[in-house]
């Protein structure tokens, strides 16, 4: 593949994998807990793998785990499909997010921000999120509807307010945006909860295209279980 | 006890097993779903046996399965600590939650209105709930913090906010209030999401007090596995 062929729709996905596995109960990074017998990044990048327009991938991990997160990509990734890379992440996600994006090529124009938490993420959602960006949005992210009712409440726990539950959407990952677009709403030095509100306050629309559950986060350890069992079901 | 006894502080249950089971695939009521051996609206009253200032529990039943609730009842629950009465519910959620009330006694302080689909909701979240009103809230509802980022949306999918995660509560069951004022609420013929949303309609004040993720909500068949695994192992 020339570089040509790769800036043509291409997608670069920016995967973040410096949590902390403290909230597993884990004595080393969340990424490197094992599901099944697969770590987590493992699983993530399976699934990176099974969406075809990717063209470049960087792998965000803790800086104490780039050997560890190479050898994984080296010994289970022989096909060398696509660019992978392995960066250190920072203090913040942020700046996580800011060194995968220095590691993607110039030329991917779509990148994908995708959590390694969501280990399990179906690649049907990796492939809407891709259409909605190449149908014309400026970024598309996954979402799933609020399950229970959603309160609002003050400082001291009053309830302030009951958002209409059918305009309120879960988001996941991953989340989709033209290059230009993400590229610009992080050069801005602005700060938001997630990448889409960056990209949001940059003055772009973002629509949500339907996530999958999934595409959960694993964060407890019941999460992990039920990953487990998931992978055991041949999810 | 007399009625003089009950009127001191005294706790009058409205529990809604009137939904449907179809989300479950199943073809009965979802109340009357086993868990495991026992069925989802037994594991229910079984909940609010456990909270001892309990002194009236209505249970609304679909009009077709009275008798199935009340040998659940005679069956499991043979001692008479409180008045116990089933009665049918109606087309909306509103319709049973009043027709509950209606079956409770006039002089009960404190009503709680709970969902049996969340049948294994701890005793503790109904005493956090009873003791917040009884300290003085018209109205206090469990709410646990909400994992995901929440976006609101359009009618056409994109994106129009990101409420801050740290003011959202999911909300659960049971919602408690000061009887008159949940009689009030309902006597003035408003509708709303939920009895919490009624009574801050109604222009009082509901605080929110600490959930518990157990209280969840049974509403596909893999939160019926769930409750499977938590019945099994002890829950």
């Amino acid at each position: 593949m020339t570089d040509a062929d790769a800036a043509s729709g291409s997608v670069g996905v920016v995967l973040v994998a410096a949590g902390s596995g403290s909230r597993l109960g884990a004595d080393k990074p969340k990424a490197f807990v094992p599901i099944d017998e697969d770590p987590i990044l493992l699983h993530a990048i399976y699934a990176v793998h099974g969406v075809q327009e990717v063209a470049a991938l960087a792998i965000v991990a803790p800086p104490e785990w780039l050997e560890a997160a190479q050898e994984l990509v080296d010994l289970h990734l022989g096909c060398p499909c696509f660019t992978t890379r392995v960066v250190a992440g920072g203090a913040e996600r942020t700046d996580s997010v800011r060194a995968g994006l220095a590691a993607l090529p110039d030329d991917v124009d779509i990148i994908l921000v995708h959590d390694a938490a969501r280990a399990l993420t179906p690649v049907e959602v990796f492939e809407r999120v891709i259409d909605a960006v190449g149908a014309g949005a400026a970024g598309a992210v996954p979402g799933i509807p609020v399950v229970d009712t959603v309160k609002t409440v003050d400082d001291r726990g009053i309830i302030t307010g009951t958002p209409d539950r059918s305009r309120l959407r879960a988001v996941q990952t991953p989340q989709g945006f033209l290059a230009d677009v993400l590229r610009g709403a992080y050069a801005g030095g602005l700060t938001a909860t997630d990448d889409a509100a960056l990209v949001e306050l940059a003055g772009h629309d973002v629509v949500v295209v339907e996530g999958d559950p999934l595409a959960f986060k694993i964060t407890a350890p019941e999460d992990l279980d039920r990953a487990a069992r998931l992978v055991a079901e041949g999810a």
